[in-house]
């Protein structure tokens, strides 16, 4: 294993010591336990989003604490979820009393963590709701995941709903829209090659020299087929009319309602894409794909949604989700209306997004 | 070779489309020759910045086309220099009268070929300038180039004098700050990984499994050593203190004069780093390596710095001057008064860079 590292077991510190180190103005980093957060917080008068999950997905969560996004996150251990208590920790940090909004993705150990952090920050007086993205059109149920799993529609929902909070937003509208951006939002990913997690020190997963993966996860989870290796506008055909011809999905997710500190089910359709839809178009390197190839992607994307009745308003394109140094590449559409576009074009001032 | 491409001979224009399709606000591309400028160029009254180089570095260069940034930029096949043609056609887009600086990377090719293009453009009436730009401290000659190479000190060359051109320098104090900023910045880089440039479809070099080399180039020219994996503290530690102490460099280069429309030669001398200097540290990913790990260099980085003296008042961290998805990174520091600073500080708006 070549990685930049010292002893396996202080990565995620030491990366955090180096963020704290590089950007005082923007944020801080809290080590026991663990979590990123504004420099100002708690920002008074705001209500704070918070979002967290296992590191190695750079520069997402802790990339992205700043003004107009995340006001903490919680970083777990690579590919590993954090715990309930550095969330909690980090809502009673950044609460200036309009309460948090908990992003979360769609990971067993995720979603479990932070529905006990919200009940522990209930029980301390603090307003809670918890949204669940789960975006990724690529399988129904996973490795660590019942349903859909958590992609890029996430950073798109705490750069969204973070405009959203800066703006004045209140905790319930704050949840309305990471909700609709949730609905509004469908992802794909594939992979050319494995990544190593440092604790494990060989390749999450094997591929062949002439395969690639589509529909792989940020973890490196199964997708939906492997495939000799395909030129750049055949997988990008493959994914995006996928996504785009996704049919209507239900599910059954859990909020939690503060007026009696109970959870609450609550069953949620996202409609497939229209023509006449006006999208943004998220092209995402999982990190070892140079940002050249994602517009050879971007490409070949722009004449499907353009064939397919779908314009694309707004373009956001990098490294922005990845999975450590895996080659490969996502693609997340979400459908835009006036809301999603204002607050996607808000100022921002993060590590990871200016 | 598993990368995201359709034809070998069509990587680098179908990128150029791609990114003309993802940025029409910002810039737009010539395809015959290829040269990337700004959208809203000439700008009156501006002198016009101008690179190029080999494709694979990016986002460098066509990436920082855009206000406060480039004027136009000008990319070769992967690795491999543009044609005269190019930069010249490229200056005569973007001239608004006020002159035209070339910014280039110490390697044969591109410094012969920009020699050419600015007697072209000269004969065109253009007026020009030409700044070297040569800042790796790792060897003295190498694979491509004599005399050191032109690493990391380009971008940040890019960003300084690009503001100041926006502020309304002539092209003599553009020059004399690009200039400047050359002898103020030394560079050392490294490599975990070969890359692969799709054209050779197998990797650059050979490294073993537990080998590395410090010093390398970015198109993965030898170093000074390899080792066995070394820390990232060690590897940062050498890295750094190289830099450091780097002695006093002198080197012959040419420069073009307007007044008689001949090149001339120039002796320039950079001095060492010394305690009390304030520095922009830059921490660069050569593409596969994720920020994370970049994290983990600053940290160490930052205390090197303070022990011998050196402030960092400044720092950039990420991938914006790679080596298509080799892995591994390079360090540049800059020394930075009070000029230098403002127009790294100023605002700007390119793909790769806002």
């Amino acid at each position: 294993m070549k990685k930049l590292i010292n002893a396996v077991e202080d990565v995620v510190t030491e990366q955090l010591e180096g963020m704290a180190l590089a950007h005082p103005d923007i944020l801080k980093v809290h080590f026991e336990p663990k979590y990123v957060y504004r420099a100002d917080a708690p920002v008074a008068g705001k209500v704070a989003i918070v979002s967290g999950g296992g590191s190695g997905h750079e520069p997402m969560h802790g990339g992205f604490v700043g003004m107009g996004m995340l006001d903490g996150a919680c970083p777990g251990e690579v590919f590993t979820s954090p715990t309930p208590d550095q969330m909690y920790e980090c809502a009673k940090a950044v609460d200036s009393g309009e309460g948090v909004l908990f992003i979360v993705k769609n990971y067993t150990g995720d979603v479990l963590n932070f529905e006990m952090a919200a009940e522990m920050a209930y029980a301390d007086g603090i307003k809670v709701q918890s949204i669940l993205i789960d975006d990724d059109a690529a399988v129904k149920d996973s490795l660590y995941t019942a349903g859909r799993r958590g992609v890029g529609t996430t950073v798109l929902a705490e750069k969204i709903v973070g405009g959203a909070a800066e703006d004045g937003y209140s905790l319930d509208q704050c949840a309305d829209l990471c909700r609709k951006v949730n609905q509004y939002g469908r992802s794909m990913g594939m992979a050319l090659t494995s990544c190593i997690v440092p604790a494990a020190g060989k390749p999450t997963f094997d591929l062949g020299d002439d395969e690639m993966e589509i529909g792989i996860g940020i973890h490196g989870e199964p997708g939906r087929e492997r495939f000799k290796m395909k030129t750049a506008d055949e997988i990008t055909e493959m994914m995006a009319i996928a996504i785009i011809e996704d049919e209507a999905y239900t599910r059954t997710v859990r909020e939690w309602n503060n007026e009696d500190g109970e959870w609450f089910d609550l069953e949620l359709t996202d409609d497939p894409f229209q023509s006449g839809d006006q999208v943004i178009a998220f092209v995402n390197s999982m990190g070892g794909t140079p940002v050249s190839e994602l517009y050879a992607v971007y490409r070949k994307l722009a004449g499907i949604c353009a064939a397919k009745g779908l314009t694309i308003v707004r373009n956001f394109i990098g490294p922005y989700i990845t999975s450590l140094e895996m080659q490969g590449f996502s693609l997340t559409l979400l459908k835009a209306d006036d809301e999603i576009l204002k607050y996607w074009d808000a100022p921002v001032n993060t590590p990871g997004l200016r």
